[in-house]
């Protein structure tokens, strides 16, 4: 190694530098994390233990320091068995799109934990926040909904910290959503997430398991320079 | 504590428990990560610590497993120079849509390290991965996209938790650097992000620092079982 790089290693150690027990425990986070749409274990999330979830997300960057994302905290099993009934709906119809044998794989899947969650949590966006010129929104309007992802995988990463397993049901149809919640119709809704405690965290996903998709070889995803080069 | 509750507890202290060490340096990356447009070390990224970002991203959860993500990785100075151009040609169009002294202190802001970081990142979504019927995807089309934000955020916490640097460049026609880096029409640019070892990362996020825009408090974007019921 140069000098100048030992040098710069060197002033890695202070405040950047996690231990190496930090940076595995990171990654153990992002590689444990699952999404969890059984065995949820009835025991309450303390109200602290929320919160500390909420800051995760309300620390991720935001385009412009938009903050545009809010949070609906549902606990009530009437709201939820309303949800519920919007997913049913919605997914009887998705069903239909496959045929034998992918249409009876697909009816086996446990798609989402609705009700046996303890919380619920609708994350939107509210897309005026900060005025019509919101720094670096100019050119790529979506950056506010791409924010809020980000928002919801610092959560899903902290819950996954905590024990506490998250699963995102994108089967619902948002209009009908935002009636039940009372979401004003300007504000865009990004996800509902199920959250509860786990006793344990599946090894791979869910899907993978099921042999309805396989995971990619990460090397096939990337390009060196431009496009379709690849190493 | 009920007795249940507390057979419950026992039960987390398994397989899905992290130890408050672990806990913490999940939080600490959160709150630590930071949108980093200066300060670079010229000091080059090793393969296998690229590689581990990349892994990263790669283990995020997507819709239907869907996967629609892909990475290039520009080392080169030639197009970074070529997409420096295209920030300039935006951010001169952006800088224009504020009254002084707004419009002074915008133009005082650095938005991107597109040169002095030493990797920049292309994520792109392919849409059509995973044929015409992802699952989970029917109702919500643009899940395909939220799902490649959350491999962004995951390999913003890993890059922190390496000592990397990561700054979001949202000030770019996303057209034109497709062009710049031969992108096939149909895959969509998410995101274009400079990589780099830092030795320090800011306490607070610059546009904060420079006065841009105020962190909101986290509990007036919590919602109880509707919108606008707040504790």
């Amino acid at each position: 190694m140069m000098d100048e790089e030992r040098e710069q290693r060197l002033a890695l150690e202070g405040r950047a530098q996690f231990s190496s027990v930090e940076r595995e425990a990171v990654y153990r986070a992002i590689f444990e994390r699952r999404d969890v749409r059984r065995n949820f274990l009835p025991m309450p999330i303390a109200d602290e233990v929320l919160a500390r979830l909420l800051n995760a997300a309300h620390h991720a960057g935001s385009v412009g320091f938009m903050q545009p994302w809010d949070f609906v905290v549902v606990r009530g099993a009437e709201t939820k068995r309303a949800v519920k009934r919007l997913f049913q709906h919605t997914n009887e119809a998705a069903s239909r799109r496959y045929k034998k044998p992918r249409a009876e794989l697909y009816r086996s899947l446990k798609l989402e934990g609705i009700e046996e969650s303890t919380i619920n949590l609708c994350v939107t966006c509210t897309r005026q926040r900060g005025g019509p010129h919101v720094l670096g929104r100019s050119t790529v309007r979506d950056t506010d909904l791409y924010s809020t992802c980000c928002a919801i995988q610092n959560l899903w990463l902290a819950a996954r910290a905590e024990g506490i397993g998250v699963g995102w049901v994108s089967i619902l149809n948002h209009a009908a959503l935002k009636r039940v919640l009372g979401i004003p119709k300007p504000v865009k809704v990004l996800a509902y997430l199920c959250l509860g405690y786990v006793s344990e965290f599946a090894v791979r996903p869910d899907l993978e398991t099921a042999g309805w998709r396989a995971r990619l070889p990460v090397r096939e995803l990337v390009h060196y320079e431009t496009w379709g080069n690849r190493l």
